[in-house]
Parts: structure tokens; C-alpha cells; sequence
């Protein structure tokens, strides 16, 4: 048995190299702060479709930043996806992330009001008396109940990270995030899931690290 | 706003009908015990590759089956794959899941023995005293550790499910499995993830639940 090596620093380094240099056999260079964002969503995935598919609003990445250091919350929707989140490094900046999906009051008040969890979630969310960077890799309905409060002034989400999954809903849940002015960073189409959205989280936390 | 539902359950089969007339379209029609797995994984990622990617050892899904129903444990290589897998209905078989990833201990050891935290990780899977379902959706490392201490006829692991994602090492170390007499579920190539991993776990568990 070969390995070139089995440090996990230097296999993370190596697997950026190869993937910034198979998109470049694809005639793409990415660059600016988004890069990092899309690289770290293919090394992920091993998928580069996300080369292709990622739309950020503008200024998306430092928004993000901004947030997290000004004492943003970050809000899930899998419990997947905050597992996946680098909490210790989130905690550093005096942030935290948090997913009330799998509380048991949110399962009673779904189930009684006929509505999804994920939406019963995101209402949870909206009385955090602090800023809320939604991260949503799964539910579309959660981007679906955004948009209405948005559309009723009733809320207004600091960031959304829009990258669920899925065949029905959810490409169009999507374009209902990147139609307003609210700021984000969204997978166009299908894809995406709960690692995604992690994985979006953490480029941003990491490139944070960096420039400290 | 206009869409068809948005009942979790309406989703789902809807999904699985449009992911499967998908695949029809592409000349692909999966059949046997095997289907659900493959499709839940399309479904979990949106990407139609693991049609022609999944391997399976010779009866594997039956043999999962018979394993989580005796009162084998499955444990993951992250805390995301732990936290994806339905913890729920594991339990209502008689199982349950594990990680040792983020065990201090584990952290400690690894840092001292300069080896990977999946490297012992997975040397304290070995020490459970039941049969073990590993569920490596992360840690090429995690491959190589197992095929290791088999070769050194030191441990055979009950079942593996190889679906680590990457760059590196990666596609080497899923064929290190796949080369063995241990049953197994693999994903040939870069792909796969925590995500996947958990899903091929669920797919597993939903047809047991159905099977009832």
C-alpha cells in the first residue's frame, strides 16, 4: 500500500492544488473571496459543478464575515449541517451556530399546525434577539417561510445561505432568496445539501483564521 | 409563490418518482435490494453519477440488514455522518451509531502517536465488543486502518460502507477495501461523503422499517 502522504494538512493542501488545477484544464480560474467558498464546496463534493452553479450577492463574503465577527448566530436546518460547522473556530470569533429542528416542541407545534418543521424552525430563529445567518442545506420550506416574513416585513434574515438539495421546490425556493435584496450566497439548481452548507460556513471561518 | 406541496412526505415520493424516470431517460433501471440505496444517495446529493458509481459486495444489503437486527453497532468517521444517520429507527432494532472523532482521548492519542484521529478512531472501534458496521464517509485513513490490522489478521470489521470524498488517496483506499472478502458498500472513485454515508445507512433502515 502507497500513499503519498497521511497528514490530513498536507492532504487538504494537495486536493486544492489538484482541484484549482483540473478547473483550469476546464478554461476556469476562479478568484477573489469567493473562490475559496467554491473550491472548499467541490472539495467537499469531489463535484465540480459548483464552479458553475454558486451565486453570491454582492459583497456576500465579507458580509459574512462582518456578521460572524459582530456576534451573528448561525442557524441550521439538519442537525447534519451543525455538526459539520467548525464551532471551535466559530466560537473564537465570539460566534455560535445552533438548529432547533429536532427539538421536541418544534416536532409538537409542526405536527399540530399541519406546517413543516423547518418552518416552525425558522420562526424559533427569528426571535434570537441577534443577528441570523440561516444556513440551509436541506429544507426548501425553510427558504419558502423566509421569503414570506421577508415579504411582510416581518423579518429580515442578516444572511442567507440557500443550498438545499433536492427535485421539487427546490431550485425555485432558491430564486426566491436571490430575487431580494437580503444578502446571500446560493447554489443555483439542485444541488447542495447539509455538508454544503457546512462547508460554505467554514471556507468563509477558515479564510477568517487566516487573516488574523 | 406556487408549488406542488410542501408535505416532507409528498416530497419524497415525488422525488423518487422524477430521480427514477431520470434514470429511465439515461437507459438506467435499477432493480434488486440495491436500488433504494443507490437512489437514496442521487437523492441525497442530486447527482446522478452514483447510479454507475455504487458497488456492492455480493448480498451486502441483506447482510447490513441481519447485522443491525443482531445487535451490531455502526459507527462513522464524523460527527456529521452521525448525526445524518436515523438514530430513531437504528434504535428501534436494537442498534445504535457512534463516533470517537472528537473524543478528546482520541485527539490526544493521535497527536501524540502523530497518526490520524481516524486512525484511532477506528482502533477503538475494534474494541467494541459486538460486531461493527463502519460507516466512513470522511477519512481515506480510516480505509487504510482497517485494511491494516485485516491483513495483519487482527480484527474483521462486520461491514464497511466506503464512501469517503476526495482528491487524495481517496479512490486508493476504497479499492483497498474493495479488493477484500469483507462485506461492503462502495462508492468507486472521489465521491461520496458524510452525507452519503448516512444515507446509505437510512436507505437500509427505511426498507427493514417497511419490511415489517
Amino acid at each position: 500500500m502507497k500513499f503519498e502522504t497521511t497528514k490530513p494538512e498536507e492532504i487538504e493542501k494537495r486536493s486544492f492544488e489538484i482541484l484549482t488545477a483540473e478547473l483550469a484544464g476546464m478554461g476556469i480560474t476562479l478568484s477573489g473571496d469567493t473562490a475559496p467558498v467554491i473550491k472548499r464546496c467541490i472539495h467537499t463534493t469531489a463535484d465540480f459543478d459548483y464552479a458553475r452553479t454558486m451565486v453570491f450577492s454582492e459583497g456576500a463574503v465579507a458580509a459574512f464575515c462582518r456578521l460572524v465577527k459582530e456576534g451573528a448566530v448561525i442557524v441550521t436546518d439538519t442537525n447534519m449541517a451543525l455538526a459539520g460547522i467548525n464551532k471551535r473556530m466559530l466560537a473564537s470569533f465570539g460566534s455560535e451556530a445552533m438548529c432547533f429542528m429536532a427539538d421536541e416542541s418544534v416536532m409538537k407545534e409542526a405536527k399540530e399546525r399541519q406546517v413543516t418543521r423547518a418552518h416552525v424552525s425558522m420562526e424559533r430563529a427569528m426571535r434570537i434577539d441577534r443577528p441570523v445567518i440561516f444556513a440551509i442545506g436541506n429544507a426548501p420550506t425553510a427558504l419558502i417561510t423566509l421569503r414570506e416574513y421577508f415579504d411582510q416585513g416581518k423579518y429580515r434574515p442578516a444572511f442567507v445561505i440557500g443550498v438545499p438539495v433536492g427535485f421539487v421546490n427546490v431550485a425555485e425556493a432558491k430564486e426566491l432568496i436571490m430575487e431580494t435584496e437580503i444578502p446571500h450566497i446560493i447554489n443555483r439548481g439542485r444541488k447542495g445539501g447539509s455538508n454544503v452548507a457546512a462547508a460554505i460556513c467554514n471556507a468563509m471561518l477558515y479564510e477568517m483564521r487566516e487573516r488574523i
